[in-house]
């Protein structure tokens, strides 16, 4: 008889790897911050005794969703400025309310506040990209969360750094400072083609090899943003990227509405990984990332939530479906972007785009234990047939009940166990205060 | 001091009507059936003393939704076979199930389920296209909600109707035994083009204007559909219908999302209805609605979930910001379809298709009290900025508590007051046991 910390039964376990499988009445076991067993919940009795042990019989197990894409402090504007064009939105809005009030102050609270809501939205692993890594970290730490943080480079001034040169030594900095650090990773996440010049992406390319560093770059985001590059440089971003030779499976490629053939044929065969945010291209008319034909290439396509200033929520519950319903109707097919593949979009395929597809993104003995339990009793899920179809066409976010990161409980039957929501709400209404006066 | 019987206090009160206005902490007062009147909360005292008295102090006051376009027992095939063609799904799951299983108990069950569904996600009013309504009328009776039934017709036989005079005969001996109830009314529901001839065609139209009956009709759900009829007929369907002189005010086109603009135009000439049913769409593949182009020239566009056989929930919120998503997309303009626009949608609009214009769709004084109440105080809405913007962008179902239709409160911080839920789950679960054995 094993001593383990952990035991979480379920009335279905859906591992995501192998794909499609539902097993039943199963029982996740968990010791440290790894899951050390997968077995039927009628054979624990015997097998091991558990210091905490969860009952979940109307509930679906799953691993935690990898939200592959967001500026979780942007959490703060919320609904401030919606229902414009893009141009509008950022150069009247978005960019003179950042100029006056972000810092680290804001990006810390405007962090817990994105956090408290992925996790109750089911998400354990986040992709962030906003300026003060170090204020996001913080609120990483406090939560227990998993995040890879990314390190902006631009060549634009802003509060948290006045030149290039800074953009990378503020950010080499706080990586160097978190480089043990279990739940926390970095990478680069220069913020456009169109915003950071040749230089300093031929620096980020060399630094990303000597240190292991992925790079998260918004790229075709819009045609407009293509034609301008085609104007301004002879050639489309993308031909720009390959010739500074950022094409290489070191990339995540953010929105990508805009492919030609021989695009999607050039980043299948450099294993680039596209990040796709489905509500965000829709909210701003940016355009449909073609991504069952991304799927049919080879293509490693994950799932973000964009940030919540813009679409207007961080739900990966709610981006599955809209994935699946905005890959279906690019794809001009109904049986393309299956809920079993947008599941996968959610969570492995976010794994693999951040190299951690061996630590988490899916339910198996050795991995990280990020789960989550989603309650499946509701009426509208009845009657229940399939249940990985109900999860992603017919649940919402508050049918997560519990999550639990590396084996912490950071959720438990809807209360956060590491954040005081009443606090970050007050925050929150202190901020939006603060702006509207 | 006059006595009435409802007090409702909001934070905000949102009428729909005029556009876009946010009244705050706002009452609405009801006496019997309607809306007597709409004051700030601190004139209250003197003037009114009700029976019952709701102080909703963090909520969104506003008319409940209108749901333009459902299947509601349909319900009951929830998740049975997703991720399929269109054509696929009809003839090899969703056809030889209703042959095998459709009768009256099957029509109340799944009427039963529908409208738990829509009462805890806010909608008051929807508008029902299935057989045997009767059994519908039950469910609709039995729940307290306001429902708009159709009396289909099809070339096809079913056990509802073996030819199209049973199905004249059965629809109409029912409006007939209905005619004088407050909450339930009819209107002709012939399938769709390629499956109504134009003899029945000419007979509804006939009954149409005897009888004041709107028709209401899937039209131009895809291209197919619209390739088949030019190769059949030699025309396109609308065509067809403009020469079986349908093309009225009185006529529902459902889906509509292959338009020309001389078409757009003829609708809009002869004040055509459009319901809009985006997630269907979506999930069908079937094509995008050119919504803004039809509000552009003037056509009362409407809001329907379709049925959650297809689509997989009736949720009217989550349908709203599908409609603004899409919307948006497809004009290829994030400043149209604004949250605004998709509130009136959802609202007023259907009032407008129905007919029912003054009695539903806004709060207004001497209009039926239709009201619903969203819990704006969760922490996925922080920080609140504008409140019909988070209210479609940010909320979900489980935000709704109270429901009020023609002024009697059908449920109550989440509670249903005249339906079981725990009956409406147990009997679902029994025909799923029936289709799956």
């Amino acid at each position: 008889m094993e001593k383990v910390d952990s035991l979480i039964h379920g009335r279905w376990v859906v591992p995501v790897v192998p794909s499609g499988q539902i097993l039943e009445n199963h029982c996740v076991v968990i010791n440290g911050s790894k899951i050390i067993d997968i077995i039927p919940s009628n054979e624990v009795l015997g097998l091991y005794q558990a210091l905490h042990e969860s009952h979940l019989g109307d509930h679906l197990i799953l691993p935690g969703f990898v939200n592959a894409h967001c500026h979780a402090a942007m959490s703060l504007f919320r609904g401030i400025a919606d229902d414009l064009e893009l141009k509008t939105w950022l150069e009247q809005h978005i960019w003179p309310l950042e100029r006056k009030f972000v810092d680290e102050d804001f990006v810390e609270d405007g962090t817990n506040l994105a956090i408290a809501e992925m996790i109750r939205s089911g998400t354990t692993c986040f992709v962030d990209m906003y300026h003060f890594p170090q204020a996001a970290a913080r609120a990483v730490r406090e939560a227990g969360i998993r995040a890879r943080i990314g390190l902006v480079i631009s060549d634009s001034a802003t509060a948290y750094a006045a030149t290039t040169d800074d953009y990378f030594n503020n950010g080499l900095d706080f990586a160097d400072r978190y480089k043990h650090d279990p739940l926390i990773s970095c990478h680069f996440a220069p913020h456009a083609p169109y915003s950071v010049s040749d230089e300093p992406l031929k620096r980020m390319r060399v630094l990303s090899t000597e240190l292991g560093f992925s790079m998260h770059m918004h790229i075709h985001e819009t045609k407009q943003e293509v034609d301008d590059a085609v104007k301004a440089d002879g050639m489309r971003p993308l031909k720009r990227l390959e010739q500074l030779e950022l094409l290489t499976p070191d990339l995540h490629a953010v929105h990508m509405t805009e492919l030609s053939i021989d695009e999607i044929n050039s980043i299948s065969e450099n294993g680039v990984h596209v990040i796709h945010c489905p509500e965000s291209n829709m909210k701003l008319a940016s355009g449909s990332c073609p991504v069952n034909e991304l799927l049919n290439a080879g293509v490693n396509v994950a799932l973000g939530t964009d940030g919540a200033a813009c679409n207007n929520d961080l739900d990966m519950l709610s981006e599955m479906k809209s994935a699946a319903f905005l890959g279906k109707l690019t794809a001009k097919n109904a049986a393309v972007l299956s809920a079993t593949t947008v599941l996968e979009m959610a969570t492995i395929n976010g794994a693999t785009a951040l190299g951690l597809e061996d630590l988490i993104g899916s339910l198996e003995t050795g991995k990280q234990a990020d789960v989550i339990a989603v309650d499946m009793s509701k009426l509208e899920l009845q009657p229940l047939t399939n249940p990985i179809s109900q999860l992603v066409y017919s649940s919402d976010r508050s049918q997560v009940t519990d999550l639990w990161v590396a084996g912490k409980q950071l959720m438990k039957q809807r209360q956060l166990t590491t954040l005081d929501v009443e606090e970050i709400i007050n925050k929150a209404q202190q901020w939006r205060d603060k702006f509207t006066d």
